[in-house]
């Protein structure tokens, strides 16, 4: 037994049993120790966006953390972007970085960097493991750290606490999964007394204030009050469709995010974060309600998100089978209308058409934006979106949401511009066969960029402005990497080949993408 | 004029006149100021570390630094591993990270983080710019930096900096070039007596003490001492082929290399670093040298190496036309070995047929092991190879290069498991239409991890192993992935269809990419 061992062994005491992996040569010790546990599920992903990415996905389904396995500074540095999204997601996570063996640092090998400063900003928890023998009270600490703030915990291993020789022990400690955080009743009360003020009040929520139980208690609260129900631009995961509560996000654009929160006299937070704009720009500002909107945290991350709503409910006396306004779903039953492929018409193709139980994992950017709407009525799902603007996360994402959840079909929208960033990721799906239809929305432009030229005042773009805003020249051929790296796929030009090709791929298993030219 | 517009103007008056890119909307200004200035090429790359391992590739060829234009800390991260390879390749870089304006990072938006945390690992100089006034200071004082160091400087542009009208003024300044610095006399003479005390002396270069003239001089004194050349396991840039100076790198692994400096007593150091192992293995030891090996410091990074060498020639009293020991070039004219595609034939072969004046960017890692002694013999070439031990250089460091030297051809040796790193690199190959044929050893494995898992005592994988270190379920389609991204391609699995492919490739301009089955 080593360090390495001790360190698996932690990890699956605490039902941490799936690993996305891309281990290097100061890792072999624990991938040995890997080797030795196959109830360890090790998914390899080809770079390491990917395994931060599926780590993230992975766990916003499965409610507990994944490991990751990362090599030094570098592979570490390749995994930061996701990093930043689950960190934004507040997603719980293990990364377990390697390292040189601490005696061997001083000798400034070409693969040693400064770890510590590469991984504080993206990790809500960092620790080093000294020697073998600290392996697993550190291991526990990074776990218990994911589980309660909640979020990214990430835990240096150097190569001599992996091989390092321990006696057979007691089995690791199990430690009770750390109860989400009761509200204050003084919060409670202070929220119910905005609600009841007579002001324009708006709730706020993210996390699992946006699980169905929770919004729908969340709307009790709002129909009782005329309180308005929000919740962030981007969130974790929200469950919604038909027979599910609808609720309106913060919308992206500065301007409109200004309009929608104008009338808010008071913004009572659960578990969100005030909103801001994702950009400054000139003249306008950055905090998106009114200088003068009071703020009231009813809860914080880590907190008992459903638990405070279920107490605020119960302050202001909204009674717990008093009906909830939900979707109704789709009652147009006309026919898609057919023809050329359009970004919206992708959207309401894939909203009628979404299977109950799906996931959708949505990256879509500026080419699905009408999805959302959409698909509040579509069949009951899951809905995952990029958190923190870093793009790369879509193909990762739906890869990690499909090993947590192998019976449900995931849906990803993928913009083609973010696609590109961890494109790797669909091997990994043919790797692993997972259930994962990808539709790329072939713009062959960073789409998002040409509007945000124009709103700088640009509206006649010159060679250089051409050339770092279009992927035309040439054009990308998802069907041709996404086969080059084992997944199936088909390319679609009109609706009816779009609904066609995404029909047969519900109908079967494994991953399919469809590259939607629009 | 805004900042940025001055930004770009002070680099172009540095003859800076390339931009490897991938913006986001905190850098629309900038983009917008690069669109007024066509002088400036602009290059896309759809993924960060296409954009850094393409500057790299380009300033070990143009002997100037590329800039480059990051999105915020997620584009900067995603962009780190290539730098950490330029940092060990000491190449001048000048990135230029975009940021949120000033005055809006108190809202810790969505895409805020740390950029200095994140920087400064991978950075020889940082540095932020505070408002527009400051542009042209920073500026300089970043480009002196990459090139006096000589390595990678990285300045962060705030959104309001980069808007902030300033006043139409002078031209910005133009910085002559730093001279290299000249070595202390005494740093000669010591290394002078080292090689007169009749010891067994090596002489240990890197950096521009590899281009053909210094190597000349290198050759000359060691013919003259007895001392053994010697270059660093990974450089920069080597020039090598026929009429050239042969000179053997310390070994990869660690006991060759143990073995290959068993009998030095003292090391003379022109530029490089001490050899110490990649890795620390147990029992095995970190410094490659003897404990008692004497170093004695010719020149440092920075330092006029060739001057040094020059000098110490002089000292010791070799004259400037005495014959220098070259390779003859390929002798041997009997045909290649027909039948099944093996690493070595594919090294063999590329090294017989490879045309005079390419530009070789070795990223092979297990497969290509031989194609560096065989190329000795090979047409004259410069040799690029990955520095820092960071994989997914080989795509974009060839790209780079190829923007620097459009009239030469690039031979890209790709290992797959490296490639997939950065394989969106192909598409800027495309877009660019750069010269150049990469060959991916398609082993499908991470074969050097295969070794080294042997090399801590596992010979038999179980299927955690086999997950985690094979490439092979779904073989990745090279060729269908190549075209996927615009760049034309072939699949060889014999000796007699590499041959055949590679002839063509080098007979036509424009990228192509031949996955050599091995």
């Amino acid at each position: 037994m080593n360090g390495a061992d001790r360190l698996c062994e932690t990890l699956l005491a605490n039902d941490i049993d799936v690993c996305f992996a891309n281990p290097g040569t100061s890792e072999m010790h624990f991938v040995a120790a890997l080797d030795r546990r196959p109830q360890m599920r090790c998914v390899l992903g080809l770079f390491e966006g990917v395994v931060t990415g599926a780590a993230d996905g992975y766990a916003r389904m499965a409610d507990k953390p994944a490991a990751t396995l990362l090599h030094l500074g570098p592979g570490l540095a390749n995994g930061l972007a996701n990093l930043h999204n689950a960190r934004r997601a507040r997603t719980p996570m293990i990364n377990v970085v390697g390292d040189h063996a601490t005696y061997f640092l001083k000798h400034d090998a070409p693969l040693a960097s400064d770890i510590d400063s590469l991984a504080r900003p993206m990790s809500q928890w960092y620790g080093r493991i000294g020697r073998a023998e600290e392996v697993e009270a550190k291991t526990l600490e990074a776990y218990e750290a994911a589980m309660r703030l909640p979020g990214v915990a990430t835990l240096v291993l150097p190569a001599d606490a992996a091989w390092g020789e321990l006696p057979a022990g007691a089995p690791p400690r199990r430690v009770s999964l750390p109860p989400f955080r009761s509200v204050a009743p003084e919060a409670v009360r202070q929220a119910a007394e905005t609600l009841r003020s007579g002001r324009r009040v708006a709730l706020l929520l993210t996390g699992r204030a946006l699980r169905a139980d929770a919004l729908a208690t969340a709307d009790r609260i709002a129909a009782a009050t005329g309180a308005r129900l929000l919740m962030q631009t981007s969130n974790s995961r929200v469950e919604r469709g038909a027979g599910r509560v609808a609720i309106d996000n913060v919308p992206y654009p500065v301007d409109a995010a200004l309009a929608a929160l104008a009338d808010i006299d008071a913004m009572i937070v659960v578990g969100a974060k005030v909103p801001v704009a994702f950009f400054a720009y000139p003249g306008k500002p950055g905090l998106l309600v009114r200088k003068d909107c009071e703020i009231v945290d009813l809860a914080r991350p880590g907190d008992d998100l459903a638990e405070a709503l279920a107490w605020l409910a119960d302050e202001i006396g909204v009674a717990a089978e008093a009906a909830v306004r939900v979707s109704r779903g789709f009652t147009d039953e006309t026919a898609l209308p057919g023809g050329t492929l359009t970004d919206d018409a992708v959207a309401l193709a894939v909203a009628r058409m979404l299977p109950e139980g799906a996931i959708v994992c949505d990256e879509s950017i500026t080419a699905g934006a009408r999805f959302f709407g959409l698909s509040q009525d579509s069949a009951p799902h899951d809905y995952l979106r990029i958190t923190g603007g870093s793009i790369g996360i879509g193909i990762p994402l739906a890869a990690g949401a499909a090993v947590a959840c192998p019976d449900r079909k995931v849906v990803a929208l993928q913009a083609d511009g973010s696609g590109m960033f961890t494109v790797q990721g669909l091997w990994t799906q043919a790797r692993e066969r997972l259930d994962i239809v990808t539709v790329v929305f072939a713009n062959r432009s960073y789409a998002i960029l040409e509007g945000e030229m124009r709103n700088v005042g640009v509206n006649h773009f010159g060679r250089n402005a051409e050339r770092m805003l279009t992927l035309d020249d040439p054009a990308l051929d998802w069907v041709s990497m996404a086969r080059g790296m084992g997944v199936e796929a088909g390319r679609a030009e009109t609706v009816e080949d779009f609904v066609r090709l995404f029909d047969g791929a519900l109908r079967q298993r494994g991953p399919f993408l469809i590259e939607a030219v629009v």
